[in-house]
């Protein structure tokens, strides 16, 4: 599937402020900025910091002071990949195609890694050129996100609790919007607050966010099924293997893109509004169901 | 050593205050949130909560406003006392007097116990009722605290480092500074920006805090040396087992106890501005160099 250009070009520019916000290799003490940084530079697509981006753009061209924002989420999301990676989480070796952070670094780098970039992320974010009461109200809707209460730990005690047992569908609703829709919706919503939206707007997007994070954890299990290892870039077939709970394993994979597709057209909805300002946000909501790996 | 009754009052508010920042343990997932209760309600003294309450006295009685500034400088302390004691890291199997939280809710759930209670370190942050400028400056205040850069994870990686190895005196100090006078300093540093401190009081708390952080250090290593493991609620002795990097293993007991001494009048010096406004700090500061465990 090709990328809309938009998308390389905030790719750019997230590269560049994660860049600028990390500290050097050779900052004292080296070996965790080198860790950290291995990580977030091991080629991840920046799903996050592009969402954020765009759905800053319906509302503002500053976007020197979403950057911190963007990039917050994705130390975000790092901090996390690293830490599920873990021995004694997912147990993973490989990710992204290169060895997992812990693989090598170490445990206790890793697990040091991991609660550095959280902390940069609140640093980056409380430095961020916006407005205070805009800065303090996304600070704590991505924490939120992030935290335990419907937000992306949450979801990821009640996957590792659901392992190896028989899940509802309701179960399994709430392992996927927690684990991985919530970061996207707040990915979402904290570029609104960031661009100055109205509390309408940021319920729209917020909507639209819980949606399309949805689907997109719904196309993960898809893809854990349909693609190989080396095209995800990390073991395959591992959800089966931990018997993981999975909308595959409940429903099977035609019914599992039927469902991602619905939540996809339901999503769009949600930005019905905004007319063309949401183009690129629709592009990337299309992505996200759509791509292969 | 008999600690003032302001103690014992300022423990109280912030017991209660972590107590209604926690979910409750029946709240969905709810083996996280016994992990997370299970290890801030294990005993702790309270001293950074305190030392920020302390110091926001000196500007303003709205107590309130400071409360979850300090529970979340709690909950960034256990969080990094649950990862010290993980396998990979310290391996301690005891911590004030009972299990550390991996070895009572399994490694897993400690590593994400401590995620969490990070994560809602800054949720509160977000959400005390400090003006916006004034919150957004302490959650930077914190995070640089917390973080790698002379911060409180990039001085235990230096302490990992220094494992087994000869340290100068220059490199202990940055160890010490880092790991604990870090977030010790931001403690009573965030408290005065809560309070409205001028920068000139502000830079005053930062040398105070700084000075009887480092004190308090030093003090700490004393301690693992002096007294038994019943007293201290964890395993003592074990700087020296693990060859770790210790005033007391570069200079002796005798030139640590001087040096304490030293820091902390120091550190008094710090305060004279303030008169008696600033008598609660000083008791504090005396107890922290002066404690038996």
């Amino acid at each position: 599937m090709k990328l809309p250009p938009f998308f390389e070009e905030d790719h750019r520019l997230v590269d560049a402020e994660l860049e600028r916000l990390l500290p050097a290799e050779s900052c004292r003490p080296s070996l965790i900025h080198q860790a950290m940084r291995y990580s977030v530079f091991a080629g991840g697509k920046r799903v996050r910091p592009i969402l954020c981006i765009e759905s800053f753009r319906i509302f503002s061209n500053e976007i020197a002071a979403v950057l911190p924002v963007a990039c917050a989420l994705e130390f975000i999301h790092t901090y996390s990949l690293i830490h599920d990676d873990l021995p004694a989480l997912d147990n993973d070796d490989l990710r992204r195609g290169q060895p997992t952070c812990h693989k090598r670094f170490g445990e206790a780098m890793a697990i040091l890694a991991g609660d550095a970039l959280l902390t940069l992320a609140f640093e980056a974010l409380a430095g961020a050129r916006v407005p205070p009461p805009e800065r303090t109200a996304l600070i704590q809707e991505i924490a939120a996100a992030a935290g335990t209460r419907d937000g992306m730990v949450g979801g990821q005690v009640a996957d590792i609790e659901a392992e190896g047992k028989e899940v509802t569908p309701e179960m399994l609703e709430y392992i996927h919007r927690s684990k991985t829709a919530a970061l996207i919706r707040a990915s979402i919503v904290s570029g609104a607050i960031a661009g100055g939206a109205s509390a309408q707007d940021q319920d729209r997007l917020c909507n639209f966010g819980g949606l399309i994070g949805w689907a997109f954890q719904v196309t993960d299990d898809i893809l854990d099924v349909e693609e190989s290892s080396t095209a995800l870039g990390k073991t395959a077939g591992k959800d089966q293997a931990q018997q993981k709970a999975t909308y595959p394993a409940l429903f099977g994979l035609k019914k599992s893109h039927e469902f991602a597709r619905e939540l996809a057209t339901q999503a769009m909805g949600a930005l019905e509004a905004f007319g063309t300002r949401a183009t690129n946000l629709r592009e990337l909501g299309e992505f996200l169901v759509l791509r292969r790996a």
